[in-house]
C-alpha cells in the first residue's frame, strides 16, 4: 500500500455533500478510495463526479455499492430520512457493512439508528467532528467516536484520512455525547471571549492588544485564538454558523432536560444566539455573538 | 552581567508575600536582586529573610530603600492602604522610583493610584498576571502591563524574571482591564467545561475520555487542560480559589456597571461561584464550580 493512498482499493459511500461533506469526500478520493456519493444538492454531486466519484440516485444505492457508508447531514431528522426512509440506507445495506454518522446528531436518536442498522446486519459508529470547514478541508478534524471496539477499529483508516485525531469515547452514542460537550464548550467559550473583549473595548483598551496579552495564559483557548481574532477583525464569514451553534446548544439542552438536569450558562448563551438569529445574523460565524453583547 | 543573574546589582522592593508574592520574590532573589520585603504575615517574611531578603517594617521603608517597588496584594483596598495609608509607599518614595502593582486591582482605582504616585515623583505600571501559583513558582507568569512606554521598558528586566510573556497593553489601567478580561474568560471557561463534563457524565460517557477526545479541537483551552483534569480527578486543591474568582468577576461586573453595560454570562457565573462560597467551598480551586452544576 502506498502511504499517500491509504484507502486505495476500498469503496466508501458518502451521503451529504455540504460545507463539511464536500471537502471530506474529496479527501477520501485523494486517499485513493472509490467514493460513491449522494446528496440532495446537484452542484456538489457534479463537482465530485468530475473529481472521480461515482454519483448514485439514493442512499439505498450508496449502501448497495459500498460496504462503508458515511453520513454528513445537517440534523437528526435528515439522518433519520437517509438511514430509515424510503430509498434509505437500510434498504440497500449489505450484511456486515459499516455505517459511520459523522454529523452532529441527537444522542437518543443515535442509539435508535444504531439499533436499526444492527438489525439490518450492519455495524454503526457515531463519529461527529470538531474543526469546522478548515479541518474538513485539510484533513485535521478532531473525531469523537462511539461504537464497539471492532467497529471503531474498522473506521480507523478513514478517520486517519479525514482527521488529525480520533478518540474512541465509548459505546454507541458517546461520540455524540462528546460532540454535545464540545459544542457546549465552544458556544460558551465564544460567549466568554465576546464578554471579555467587549469589556476591554468599553474600558478603554485595544481589544487586539488584550487578546494578544492573554495568549499563553489560563485564558488561552482555540476560541480566543481563532474566534477572538474574528471578533477583533469584525470578520464574521463562517466558519461555523450562528444557526448551527444555536441548534447544537438546543440539542445539548434537550438532552440535559431528558436526563433531568439544567445547564444554566448553556441556556443563557443559547438565548444570546437566538437573539442574533432574530436580528438576522443567523448565517454569520458564531463569533458574531459579540454583537449580542457589545450592542446590548 | 551573568545571564543567570539578570537582576544583579539592583534593589527591588516587594510588598505582599502571599501565595503569589512569596514565590515571585524568591525568583527575584534567585535572579540576583537585593530584595527588600514587607508583609503583614510574619512567616513568609521570616522565610524570605532566611533566603537573603531584607525585611523592613513598613511600605514606606521599602520605598525608601528600593527604587523599584512591587505590590502583590489581595485586593484594591489593600493596595490603597499600602500605597497611600500611614507608613505607605508614598511617604517613603524616592523621586524617579517605579511602582509596579502586579495584583488584580480595580481599573478606576488604578488610575487614581497612578496619579498619586506620579504626583509624588514616581512612575506607575499596573502589571497583573495570569498563571497562578504554578506560574509564580516557575517564573512563567503571563504579564499584562499598562503604563507609559518608558515605565514599562524599565520594568522589562523584572518581568523577564517573573514571567514568560509580558505584553504592553496601553496606558495606565489597561493592564488591569486586560486582567479583568482574562478573569472573565477564565471564570466562564471553567463554567463551560463544568457544564460540558457534567453533561458527558450524566449522558453515560466517561468524562475523562470526553476531555481527551476534545483536546486539539475548537473546544481546547488551558482550562480544559488544567481545570478539566482537576474536575475529572475531583481534586480541588487551589490553584486559584473560588473566593478569588468571585472577587475578580465581581470587579469586572462593577467596572461594566460603572461604564453602563451588562455582561450576562459573567453575572450568571459570578452567581454560581457565590453559591459555592455559601456552600462552604470558597477555599477550593475555582474548578470546583462543577459542584454547583453537577449537584444542582
Amino acid at each position: 500500500m502506498n502511504s499517500g493512498m491509504p484507502l486505495a482499493g476500498t469503496d466508501v459511500g458518502f451521503i451529504g455533500l455540504g460545507l463539511m461533506g464536500r471537502p471530506m469526500s474529496l479527501n477520501l478520493l485523494a486517499a485513493g478510495a472509490r467514493v460513491i456519493v449522494h446528496s440532495r444538492s446537484p452542484d456538489p454531486v457534479q463537482e465530485l463526479a468530475e473529481a472521480g466519484a461515482v454519483p448514485v440516485s439514493s442512499p439505498a444505492s450508496v449502501a448497495a455499492k459500498a460496504d462503508t457508508v458515511i453520513t454528513m447531514l445537517p440534523d437528526t431528522p435528515a439522518v433519520e430520512t437517509v438511514l430509515l426512509g424510503t430509498g434509505g440506507v437500510v434498504e440497500g445495506l449489505k450484511p456486515g457493512s459499516l455505517v459511520i454518522d459523522m454529523g452532529t446528531t441527537g444522542v437518543m436518536a443515535t442509539r435508535d439508528f444504531a439499533a436499526a442498522i444492527e438489525k439490518a446486519g450492519g455495524a454503526y459508529v457515531d463519529a461527529p467532528v470538531s474543526g469546522g470547514t478548515i479541518g474538513a478541508g485539510d484533513g485535521t478534524l478532531v473525531i469523537m467516536a462511539g461504537g464497539s471496539g471492532e467497529a471503531v477499529a474498522r473506521a480507523r483508516a478513514i478517520f486517519g484520512v479525514l482527521g488529525s485525531r480520533a478518540t474512541h469515547v465509548g459505546a454507541v452514542g458517546t461520540g455524540q455525547v462528546a460532540k454535545a460537550a464540545n459544542q457546549v464548550i465552544v458556544g460558551l467559550n465564544i460567549g466568554a471571549v465576546a464578554e471579555a473583549l467587549t469589556l476591554a473595548a468599553k474600558a478603554g483598551a485595544d481589544p487586539a492588544k488584550v487578546r494578544e496579552a492573554l495568549r499563553g495564559g489560563f485564558a488561552d483557548s482555540r476560541i480566543l485564538e481563532v474566534h477572538g481574532q474574528r471578533m477583533v477583525d469584525g470578520d464574521f464569514r463562517p466558519g461555523g454558523k450562528v444557526t448551527t451553534q444555536f441548534k447544537d446548544l438546543t440539542q445539548a439542552l434537550e438532552l440535559a432536560a431528558e436526563l433531568g438536569f439544567s445547564l444554566p450558562a448553556t441556556a443563557l448563551n443559547r438565548d444570546l444566539y437566538a437573539r442574533l438569529i432574530e436580528a438576522g445574523h443567523g448565517d454569520l460565524d458564531h463569533s458574531a455573538l459579540i454583537k449580542a453583547i457589545a450592542e446590548d
